[in-house]
């Protein structure tokens, strides 16, 4: 087998077999296919694309380039939720706890920030205590003992992932639905989880800025995941304005213990609850609608805060600190951004809101930046709320006082305010399993 | 300037700027652009394609890479040809000393064969003490002597070129117009002479299987040759079928020699009669019916025959060998090729019949392979021809006798014998001017 008839096969717009793409994947791996002749094929396969079953074997193999975990010393379903990422995305906090406060499992391996987007392991470990590199073994005793438990990527990962993902970011090929499909669920397969809960984000903070697009990613996904013989949902979710009011590791954290205590905003805990209510779903705890009111009742009577709490507790984290938000530490400057006219926010990037608070600190620019966990924004008003010319909208936190003006200015650029008062914003668009889309 | 944006650009269908043509092509030849990048580019050009004016930019930032052959030293009005390669295509050999004998100048460099098709050095080079590396004064005084000279490729011609069809080579993307014609036409634009003759081969044994695309291909080269201000016509020439009865480096010297003596085959005489007419046309000697009466008397007179006598002289070669071609050392084994039925000739694969001659010795598979110069193949049937089963179509000539069953056996499959007596062949599909084709 050669890899440049592979090439010129996919070229020409031919369908790759399971061989081929096996050739292609370990070679690529381990070095014996060499950097030129993968880019060129990733440059046709974003030009001629390929089909499910092509897809499929891809991230199969892909998955196997690495280790796979074992969680079969982990009794009961366990469920994972993956998200396509998003700017003030701090759903896991809120829906692990949910899920193992009602009888699900959450056995978790989340990654750090990068760009624009935040990451579940720095949010955790702004956390005082909270250690997310324990042991398999400490991880294994906490998911048994509390129901969950979240840890940074450890061991060898689909490394082929990581390999094509470097080189797609230099060959403008990151934007082709089986590409990005592939990637994610490859580090999904080797996660070890029995069910898969997808949230695919959509809009201007997303890698999918349009609905059809994220719909297509996400069946694609749902499709390789039942596949590989794990039962797999999605919902197709807003990221055209940021979630919930903060952006920023512990600003985020102390907005989602708001939502475990019975508060904190309302698109917030919309999403939240749609996504825990599926977790409880896929694992046959119900129908949506008994899922849903067992999710609600978690938050209600306090439950999914216990639950949190305790993981927490097991993995070091000084719990005291979420019962009593008002302990964490708060960032030494601030400023306020004012609106620049009266009227309605129209428009909210979310990418730009998020550029922002890495300009605070809240994130990386590079995987070596330092992040300043109490650093970010909190948005006071968003999209579709009333201002007033002068009016505060938003408070920008930081340790990195000059950085203050040129984050200002990105807020500023990020916010749209128009004269009329726009749609109401819709939080979940579609629903999809497999051969099935609901749209809402 | 970021590679990366110029990848996205082209891939998303838009035009390159000449800067950024400029800092791609730089950059690659100086390696701060890596493999990886130009290899994803080339495959958005492949799909993508390029316009007119990119590709003129291209070829001559690719020409101006390396040196820039000054001629202004040789009077007169330099013609230079060009084929696109084919399988017993001497007619350099024929058509230089018609032109030179009709008072046009020809300076030319050449290169040596590889895979299918041969080269004219090495065909040259088969005349005993014919040197092909003469240094720079002595090829412009043998020029200014006898109005031709015919050299090997020196200095540092196109070096974008040169790595760019190594990278084209290995990712599927060698059969693509714009890069094939800037390829082409950057080193026509570095060899210094004032016109351009184009022979672009179709066909079997050429790069471009089909006419319409021969066609694209001509058309495409002549702009830029006038784009870049040299005065270029194109024919479209056969190259379904091997030109003329002989194929190997002295087996086709001394077909030449008998074209030149006024004898040979009629295709190759025909073809050479119309590539040496629009030589001399393209330098102003007359209309095209002058010109081909000139050329048509060169023969008839001798005068051709010792104009290619007298420049072989000048670079160091026994003429003696042209008068009497009988001197030219034989294979010492050969094997006749039988008609395996009865019937006419109704196809002729080109590129195996030039396969069938290297593994005789006549052609190199590698650069680094040794070639025998007696070695080949003299066609005694060819397409059209009537033949019985057990005549004799080919003899092949080897100097390594365990080749000849092989050889054999490739070129019988490049053999078709049909039971319908087939349509003559054509020679000359189309000429191609700046914004005008013309098809015969």
């Amino acid at each position: 087998m050669r890899m440049y008839d592979l090439i010129m096969k996919k070229r020409n717009g031919g369908k790759l077999s399971q061989p081929e793409i096996k050739y292609m994947i370990e070679g690529y791996t381990d070095g014996s296919i060499p950097d030129y002749q993968m880019s060129a094929m990733l440059m046709a396969i974003w030009f001629k694309g390929m089909d499910d079953e092509e897809i499929t074997e891809m991230t199969k193999i892909m998955a196997r380039t690495g280790d796979i975990i074992d969680l079969s010393d982990i009794k009961g379903l366990k469920v994972d939720k993956h998200s396509t990422g998003g700017v003030g995305d701090k759903t896991t906090l809120i829906i692990t706890p949910i899920v193992a406060a009602c009888g699900g499992i959450v056995a978790k391996m989340s990654g750090r920030g990068l760009g624009h987007t935040g990451g579940t392991v720095d949010k955790l470990e702004s956390i005082p205590g909270y250690r997310t590199d324990i042991d398999r073994q400490k991880f294994i005793d906490t998911v048994n003992s509390c129901g969950a438990s979240v840890i940074g990527q450890t061991g060898n990962i689909a490394p082929a992932d990581k390999k094509l993902y470097a080189l797609r970011d230099v060959t403008a090929t990151v934007d082709s639905i089986p590409l990005i499909a592939s990637s994610i669920m490859s580090k999904k397969l080797a996660d070890g989880s029995d069910y898969i809960l997808l949230d695919v984000t959509t809009g201007s903070g997303a890698f999918m800025k349009t609905l059809d697009d994220s719909i297509k990613l996400a069946q694609t996904m749902v499709n390789i995941g039942e596949g590989a013989g794990k039962k797999t949902v999605a919902l197709i979710t807003d990221m055209d304005v940021p979630l919930g009011h903060a952006i920023g590791n512990s600003l985020e954290v102390i907005e989602s213990m708001e939502v475990l205590k019975g508060r904190g905003p309302a698109d917030l805990i919309e999403v939240c609850m749609q996504l825990a209510t599926n977790m409880l779903y896929l694992i046959g705890k119900g129908s949506v609608e008994e899922c849903r009111n067992m999710a609600e009742k978690s938050i209600k009577d306090g439950s999914a805060l216990e639950a949190f709490c305790k993981m927490v507790e097991a993995q070091g984290g000084d719990a005291s600190y979420l019962r009593d938000t008002d302990k964490f530490e708060r960032a030494p400057y601030s400023l306020e951004v004012k609106a620049a006219a009266d009227g309605w926010i129209t428009h909210m990037n979310a990418e730009k809101c998020g550029i922002a608070s890495v300009e605070l600190g809240a994130g990386r620019e590079t995987k070596e930046s330092s992040i300043d966990f109490p650093a970010g924004i909190i948005m006071q008003k968003k999209y579709g709320d009333k201002v007033k010319k002068g009016e505060t909208i938003a408070t920008l936190y930081t340790c990195r006082e000059d950085s203050l003006k040129d984050a200002e200015a990105l807020y500023q650029e990020a916010i749209t305010i128009g004269n009329e008062e726009p749609a109401p914003e819709k939080l979940v668009f579609a629903r999809i399993e497999k051969d099935k889309v609901e749209r809402f």
